[in-house]
């Protein structure tokens, strides 16, 4: 019957096995230390013959357990037997057992294959899927449904550049950018309230530590809604409901990465400014002239907020009509949109959108579009819509900003940009 | 303060206020009549005045709630106000007030931004929300670990055919057609255990009513297996689980399409046959000889188990090295893979894998492959990967054959196949 590793202290005295990857090999001549990874943790195994096997190599191990104050977590394993599974090549190309922290990004990322079993890192993905499961978990507690849209979409409907072209049998088709349309329609459908985990995909030429050419968006479309404060007030619920169980559930990985998640107490103050105000407070504090909110002005605004509200995270509103896409709902110049900045980074880009038939069909021509180019998507006001709109939260940047990574391809299984398409 | 309508009956002589689409218009003149719908079913208006709106406009009927035997629920909602919120346009492409029995596919799907509104093609969706949702709650509760990995791969490792061309920036990159060597990696990585919901690509030519060219793959990866038996009672726990939520928790669907799924005791009868043992059975029972298992296959030994065993699935296992991916861990000139089959298709297709580095790259060359095409694969075996194997359920299929539909295409959104890619 196999044990784990956080299981051996419950079992001293008795004969059990434990299964993993040998994490560490300590040689001492008359008796040997190894450090045995599984799932749950690391348990030290006592060996009075020499080991012959490699690090890495997956091994399950026999024998009795005994308390050992100096070994992780006060137990260890008296081996009586080895049965090795896989033998592990000698060549390790980045080391498995040591900080990452010395390791170049670059180094991390072409050796994914690896660096993944550092457990430092491996812990980045665990309260990645944490998050995952409480979004759904919150999204579905307010009577929310899960839908699953296509990501190859017939043409280019939020505008031809920054998408990928597939050959699908003998025409073009391109990766979606987002399930927009699609969250839409189906609020429309009669759902009113929807929710979607899948990826996004920018075919945008940067490279920086904020952007991915393929992300996971959680997105959130609701209808009946009377303003775009609606969807703020929805989305503090669903944060506050996500920080919560990170800090409950999560606490491990916090440690490792010596991270918090900020207080609901805080979370409350979230302040609500206007584009405007945004770029006054900017220019305020740092003297320049403020022509549009960038990362500097993303990060000033934090900072403000923490200042002057005790918070890490800011809302600002009202865009101008020529800074947000076509299905934004108009408000004179500006827009019933909104941005959600957090510790410095925009984490989520939202708002009401356009549900009325006639204000759209006003609108299109004003982006260049027609109601022939977008005809599925008008179907959709065509036949009446409900005031409605939403937003979409970046996993990885969440993840990045939860846990404090420099960049956030740290935060992506196996990141994609525009030079790296593997593994 | 809105009411929904299924709530609208604890509230008889209150005066209320529901929105949503108008679903149904009756005009006798003196009193008019007005099936509202919104996400929890319909309500009945009842109005003096003339209603000056369209079916499908989409609005807000203030009003004091009265008992009527004869309305929906036996209550009915007596008008005092009406706001609209959306109008619609009166030529409606396809009825949405009536069966879908009467439309075709084609009209159907066409139609998809209206056909969504059809309640019972609507229900489909909710049904199918909840697998996933199901799904990932047994999951979880077995200790697996949900992962997000790239649908954007570099080189089409599977096998060149049935994959889509993606134009990623100066070079070409495939979509996957799964994230087997994804979840490998992560099992072999010491997460042990992942699961993935996530979109899965085949770029193959088919126009038949089990296929899709995209769809939502239901992932399962395991370390530490003994045998493929493993996989076997684990996806039968996983489908359990499923099918017990669904009859408690979706009883309206199945309702709606006269539909039930199988009970426990029925499945844990499901038998497990080889390959040859399948054939055999085939051949008996049609009189013909069998080369493989073809659909019209699977449907005859979905027969037999419910004449034998009294249950809708059967396990298939011990198929011939040659009709399985390198990566199967060969028996002699068998394999350990399975593939189950539930009311006459097959829904899974799973195995244990090689995990041994030397057995792999002995394998390759009988596929045509080398080290060199698989680096990164090879990687995940070169340094120590248990014993593990895995499968995948197709959830459009899943959700086909517990409501019972004809085609798979009726549990996609927004399905892709050869000719469609929209809406």
């Amino acid at each position: 019957m196999r044990i784990f590793a956080h299981e051996v202290k419950g079992h001293e005295g008795s004969t059990i096995s434990v299964s993993g990857w040998v994490h560490r090999i300590r040689e001492l001549g008359q008796v040997n230390f190894i450090l045995l990874r599984d799932r749950s943790g690391i348990v030290q195994l006592v060996m009075d013959e020499k080991p012959g096997f490699t690090q890495e190599s997956v091994i399950t191990a026999f024998g009795t357990v005994r308390k050992n104050g100096k070994a992780p977590g006060g137990f260890e394993l008296q081996v009586s037997n080895i049965q090795v599974l896989a033998e592990a090549a000698p060549d390790l190309p980045i080391p498995v057992n040591q900080d990452p922290g010395n390791l170049s990004l670059d180094a991390i990322l072409d050796h994914r294959i690896i660096s993944l079993r550092i457990p430092k890192i491996q812990n980045i993905f665990k309260l990645q899927a944490g998050i995952v499961q409480y979004f759904g978990d919150h999204m579905r507690g307010e009577d929310f449904i899960e839908i699953k849209s296509s990501k190859l979409i017939g043409s280019g409907t939020e505008g031809g550049t920054g998408l990928f072209t597939v050959e699908y049998f003998d025409r073009k088709v391109f990766l979606a950018q987002s399930p927009q349309f699609y969250k839409q329609a189906m609020v429309a459908s009669g759902m009113e309230r929807v929710f979607e985990i899948g990826a996004a995909y920018r075919a945008e030429k940067h490279e920086t530590p904020r952007h991915l050419n393929e992300y996971i968006s959680l997105d959130v479309e609701m209808g009946f809604i009377d303003s775009e404060h609606d969807l703020m007030d929805l989305e503090m619920r669903i944060l506050t409901s996500i920080f919560n169980r990170v800090r409950e559930e999560q606490q491990d990985v916090l440690r490792l990465f010596d991270a918090s998640v900020p207080e609901e107490s805080a979370l409350d103050n979230t302040p609500r400014i206007s584009h405007d105000e945004g770029k006054e407070i900017i220019s305020k504090r740092t003297g320049k002239r403020v022509f549009e909110i960038n990362p500097e002005g993303e990060r000033v605004l934090c900072d403000w907020a923490m200042e002057e509200y005790g918070v890490e995270l800011i809302f600002v509103h009202s865009f101008p009509r020529k800074k947000r896409p076509f299905y934004t709902y108009p408000e004179g110049q500006k827009t019933k949109s909104f941005d959600l900045m957090f510790r410095g980074l925009e984490i989520t880009t939202g708002g009401k959108r356009i549900n009325e038939y006639d204000m759209l069909l006003e609108n299109l021509p004003k982006f260049g579009l027609t109601e022939e180019g977008l005809s599925d998507y008008c179907t959709i006001f065509k036949y009446g819509c409900p005031p409605h709109g939403g937003f979409a939260i970046g996993l990885e940047r969440l993840t990045q900003k939860i846990l404090g990574l420099a960049n956030v391809k740290e935060a992506s299984l196996f990141p994609r940009d525009r030079r790296r398409v593997r593994p």
